[in-house]
């Protein structure tokens, strides 16, 4: 019998899950609606029926020996989700011990990034790497940090808050009520802004000044870029200024031999990358120059949160 | 027979030494000029008679199992000192390589911040944490970081500059050839500079307008706070607010349960105190708040240092 986790993606809108051996071969994989389940025990329900159905297919094959969940606001020690914004679920849902009452085996949680590192750690670009950073820049900016092979939790569960550390004295006004947090500047939502003060701090033409802000996404900021547009190449030229600056602070912490950037904004490629490394390099601390790669990710395609969920899992079960 | 070990601080004035035990208690203790030796055979060759000495003494009561070194500019993972600046041998020292050859035991080697770290955790306040950091307040900045009961020494050894984020964008010049980075501002030397640019900045009588620049010590310093100087009470204000700040954004890092601050500048007591925790809170991420206690050292005296470089090696031992 092969011995296989569940891991699980659960995001504001979808939820994605599968079974993974350890060697990262998906044996099944499906994706619910999250927001269809308005109460959490009619979405364990469905999710663990589910998961039993994938199970049968292979029931020759495999044996299921743990879960591993990605989710927002994630508390790795209680197995918790809490309090979480985009979630129809509200206040503290002890998601782990729901689950366990089911299928009885160890299942653990965390936030999305610290399970992207895991299974970048398992599966991707950091399978020989002790000391490493994710960093995921979506909609806002989330780190997964690893030191000595295991992800920084910090003594409560929630550290990796690099997203919310300071980039800019009396900066913009973030969604967390703080002034000037990284993710403000470097994410989907941080290069829009971005975006629209350059439009009216400059008088270049651009495309972009026919978009209105709300449907101002990464991907058209690229792409404008890609064709290029001033305004566009311009706004990415401050973002990895930005967050190259706040990485050399970082690597000063943790001297990590690498750092990934993952999600829609690192899909711009050397629009990002390029601008990150050179102002990284510039700010560094001495010791740390020409030592610390900036690396996509080494897990493409749509499976990449479900290996990450199954990545934490299989890293409880070995150690 | 008591399992003992020899725990070394290196200075670029003195050398302390001593034989520890795993409590904490010290058989023997002695120190040396670090400058009265121009090469390093010479050094360890006296070092390893006096510690020989000192075990004589015990002969019937100890076995030295090992020994641990607190020294500038030392690398955890190739056991050598390389390239300090402030002791007289110079290049790639293989310090713990050149002591195993005399006593054949396990010898390691951190910098003295990471050996503070590990004595508050063997002996001092941080004994029941996994998850705590210890900063220097000396001529610089130092820090030892403990994530999850191991010190974060990173990919290359040198992990834990919190010295060298940059604090102020553009600030002061540092030596390392940075600017603005931490310790130019929050330090022995750090607070001299904010003494001198508030004395031309500000027209307040003071005291410390008879000093000249390069005998402004942090005692001085505190001496004339205490007695109500309004520059002084000022410039550790100052001090306080920028430490306070990136504190803050610290923890949004590694979430930890304590920061511990030592060393010349703490011994200012409230002064540095108060403002630092009332900043770092100001300015902390919601989930952190009123979480993260700043205290002194739970080690005092002379032998710290000693009990550090202790701890360090008990730590591997014991492991």
């Amino acid at each position: 019998m092969k011995k296989v986790v569940a891991g699980m993606d659960i995001g504001g809108t979808n939820t994605r899950f599968g079974i993974v051996d350890r060697e990262g071969k998906i044996y099944a994989e499906d994706s619910i609606h999250t927001d269809n389940y308005r109460d959490i025990s009619s979405f364990i329900e469905h999710i663990s029926g589910t998961i039993r159905k994938m199970l049968k297919n292979f029931e020759k094959e495999v044996s299921l020996r743990g879960i591993g969940i990605g989710a927002p606001n994630a508390n790795y020690y209680s197995g918790s989700i809490e309090y979480a914004p985009n979630l129809n679920w509200k206040g503290v849902i002890p998601f782990a011990d729901l689950l366990k009452k089911v299928f009885d085996i160890p299942v653990v949680l965390t936030n999305d990034a610290n399970a992207a590192a895991l299974g970048e750690m398992m599966y991707g670009g950091a399978r020989s790497m002790r000391d490493f950073i994710v960093i995921t820049l979506g909609t806002g900016l989330g780190s997964g940090i690893v030191v000595n092979g295991n992800v920084v939790y910090g003594h409560d569960g929630f550290a990796g808050e690099l997203g919310h550390v300071t980039a800019v004295e009396n900066g913009r006004l973030c969604g967390c009520g703080r002034k000037g947090c990284l993710e403000t500047y470097v994410s989907a939502t941080g290069i829009r802004r971005t975006v629209v003060e350059l439009l009216a701090r400059m008088n270049e033409e651009s495309n972009l000044r026919k978009i209105p802000f709300e449907e101002l996404s990464s991907k058209k900021i690229s792409g404008a870029a890609e064709k290029g547009d001033r305004i566009a190449l311009k706004a990415f030229e401050i973002t990895g200024k930005i967050l190259g600056k706040n990485l050399a602070d970082t690597v000063a912490l943790f001297s990590p031999e690498s750092i990934f950037l993952l999600g829609g904004l690192a899909s711009a490629g050397d629009l990002i990358f390029k601008p990150t490394s050179e102002y990284m390099e510039k700010n560094l601390f001495k010791v740390f120059r020409n030592k610390v790669k900036i690396l996509p990710s080494g897990l493409t395609g749509a499976n990449a949160a479900v290996l990450g969920a199954a990545g934490l899992i299989w890293k409880e079960l070995i150690d």
